[in-house]
């Protein structure tokens, strides 16, 4: 029987432990983390983590966009690793668990498994993927798109932080340019361990969401243009209120979002108005509309019908639009058999467990283009996420990382 | 007979050419005029009217507002005068016409009687009040304000701009604080000429707008809190979003104006969204309601059934509102003699009229409030007002001026 028996559990101390020393490294301002990319704390988190799986008898190697690979290995040399992992760098005002909980519940994967002295048939391979975050080289999820195929290194390496320096120099300058060609490793599956960063586990008191699909994404910005005009001595019939354009595009938006429960999802975050003042009507406003599915032709009908939308309401107020996409990512469906390894490892385990969609982009999104790929998802408090005050309790974090646990072991095999 | 006979006409090119005169003194970077109130250009278009003033045998008074009287004698030394006026200063980037017509309106009015050997029973009393625009010293209308005991002298004095200079220390340093107390003059009726400012007349092809009233106003400020949220990882049902309060709120104030047409107008010009981010549902919107109607009791109730709808709004979206009222003026019904005075004028000329409701605020709000007043408007190019490019045609301000000339003179009688 390659499973773990339900009585297999991780060790929730040490990984809370764990957690708790590393997030010493790059402290934030107000309890949390700022260990961005490339910066001298992320070179400081990465020493720790190779210190500490140097301690678990694993062999480190470094590619050469930085990304971490930690290897413990199986009985039978020619099986494929399964692969385990997330990221450790940080917001700049980011939380402890974002991320790191990936990345040491991997470890901890390991730690345990040294503990029982159990064997598996494929290699593990704990994964620390770089730049995950994008907030200082965007785009985010940076490494493992070069690794998926998704980017060209060498244009990675020309992204430039705010101060204009290159990721390239960064990543020489920390160390940890590393010499393995970047996506060469073959990949039996890779899973990852995340917070929601979302209220759904939180509010429902779920212990886990085992994660079928990551949500695509489109990001629509829209320059509605009308008349400036005073409020005083304008009648109503001779307004073009692009402020009125951006009111009925908003509860369009919403309305279409409405019609896709229960995944979809659609809002407007940004505006701007121009001239923005009291006693003028908006002669000018720009937006930006967020819609998400994790089905593509949801998401794509999503964007036919708010387009439609949209002509009919800017004809109806004589005002203009025009729409540009800004942004957009597939959505991922996520392979049928590690999604069954995780909801069938939470079953075991007795955690209460639902299917839920990522709402946001994570590593695994685009590992999934190469590899079978599922995740893990435990709840947070309050769906609070790249803010210092993000937070888990250690039960989560156990509960969690006992399902990632049970998930990879399965996958890779235990040696009887 | 009191009234002019209708072949009495003013001198068109001679107003026109006093306009372009005038509007040399403090010229704009667009065309149009920087002459803000009490500044050296405002210092030296006053001076400029005081030389027409005394070549036209005007005897000037100036209050200690600095407001300018220029008054041509009537046979009865016990008539109150008429006054008429309007104001000489201009928004930074204004046009040649906002106020300045209604002042050099007055000014023809009297050169046509001179021209003419016209007497009248009443004098006549060509007014330019000081620091209409408010734009520099807000509030708007502040020396007709003290006219009318709406303000205090002492506090109009204290009125600072952005450098923190003293509206009183400013009228000094311009040399025109005059001895005279504000206010203490008695008026048989006050008319201003203006330019509308608004699209309708020159929409519908009329020449005179006929004022009968002036827009109340309200605004409501409104803080609408929501809660900050990730647009992707929030489902719809668990989402608190200030954005979407924004656009029923949006739309309730268009349809509460719409219900009470003609005349009502409403909209939200200024909107300002936290932390207004693409990926993040707004956690807070503060924007600001214009409500307007020539009907106190309508515009009451609009602001009545837009806080019941906002408190519905706001339930349904588990959102919350806070309503400030931070600006309100009560609607203005002019006098029903000067309006027919206006209106009579315009029909004897054979001017096409139409009644009108100004929208802005004007100095004859005020006075108003203290004398028999009325407004006659011309049309303006495209509505535009507040604007370097601000444009009328010269057959506007003669028809304007002629209908002017016709209600100031009938007012004040002519004497046989």
């Amino acid at each position: 029987m390659p499973a773990p028996g339900e009585n297999l559990r991780i060790n929730g101390d040490r990984l809370w432990d764990s957690l708790m020393e590393m997030a010493r490294i790059g402290p934030g301002v107000a309890g949390g983390n700022n260990r961005q990319t490339l910066t001298d704390a992320d070179g400081e988190g990465r020493h720790l983590f190779k210190r500490w799986c140097e301690a678990a008898g694993l062999t480190l190697g470094v590619d050469k966009m930085g990304t971490m690979f930690a290897r413990r290995e199986g009985t039978d040399p020619k099986a494929l690793p399964v692969y385990v992992g997330s990221h450790l760098d940080t917001q700049p005002t980011g939380g402890k668990f974002d991320g790191v909980l990936g990345v040491l519940g991997g470890l901890e994967v390991v730690r345990t498994l040294n503990d029982l002295g159990i064997k598996t048939r494929h290699p593990i391979v704990v994964t620390n993927w770089t730049n995950e975050e994008g907030t200082r080289f965007a785009p985010a999820m940076l490494a493992s798109g070069v690794f998926a195929g998704v980017h060209e290194q060498d244009w990675a390496y020309d992204r430039k932080d705010r101060e204009g320096k290159r990721f390239g120099d960064e990543l020489e300058r920390i160390g940890w340019k590393g010499g393995e060609p970047v996506g060469a490793r073959k990949m039996k599956a890779f899973f990852e361990l995340h917070i929601e960063q979302g209220p759904i586990l939180e509010d429902e008191g779920i212990d886990i969401g085992v994660v079928t699909h990551g949500q695509g994404l489109k990001w629509l910005q829209v320059t509605i243009t009308g008349k400036e005009s005073h409020t005083g001595s304008t009648p109503m019939p001779k307004r073009r209120n692009a402020g009125l354009g951006l009111a009925r595009i908003t509860e369009l938006v919403h309305e279409v979002a409405m019609d896709y429960q229960p995944d979809a999802v659609g809002a407007i975050g940004h505006i701007e108005v121009f001239p923005n003042s009291r006693n003028i009507i908006a002669g000018k406003v720009i937006c930006t509309i967020d819609i998400r599915s994790p089905n593509k032709a949801v998401l794509d009908e999503m964007d036919r019908r708010i387009r439609a939308g949209i002509a009919g309401i800017v004809e109806a107020l004589a005002i203009t639009a025009e729409i540009e996409q800004v942004g957009h990512f597939d959505p991922v469906t996520f392979d049928e058999g590690c999604v069954k390894a995780v909801r069938d490892a939470a079953e075991r385990l007795g955690y209460s467990h639902r299917n839920i969609v990522s709402g946001a982009g994570h590593d695994a999104c685009w590992i999934n283009r190469v590899a079978p790929t599922a995740m893990v998802m435990c709840p947070c408090v309050d769906g609070l996420s790249h803010n210092e005050a993000e937070d888990i309790s250690k039960e989560w974090a156990t509960a969690g990382a006992d399902v990632l646990f049970h998930a990879v072991v399965e996958t890779a095999e235990i040696v009887a």
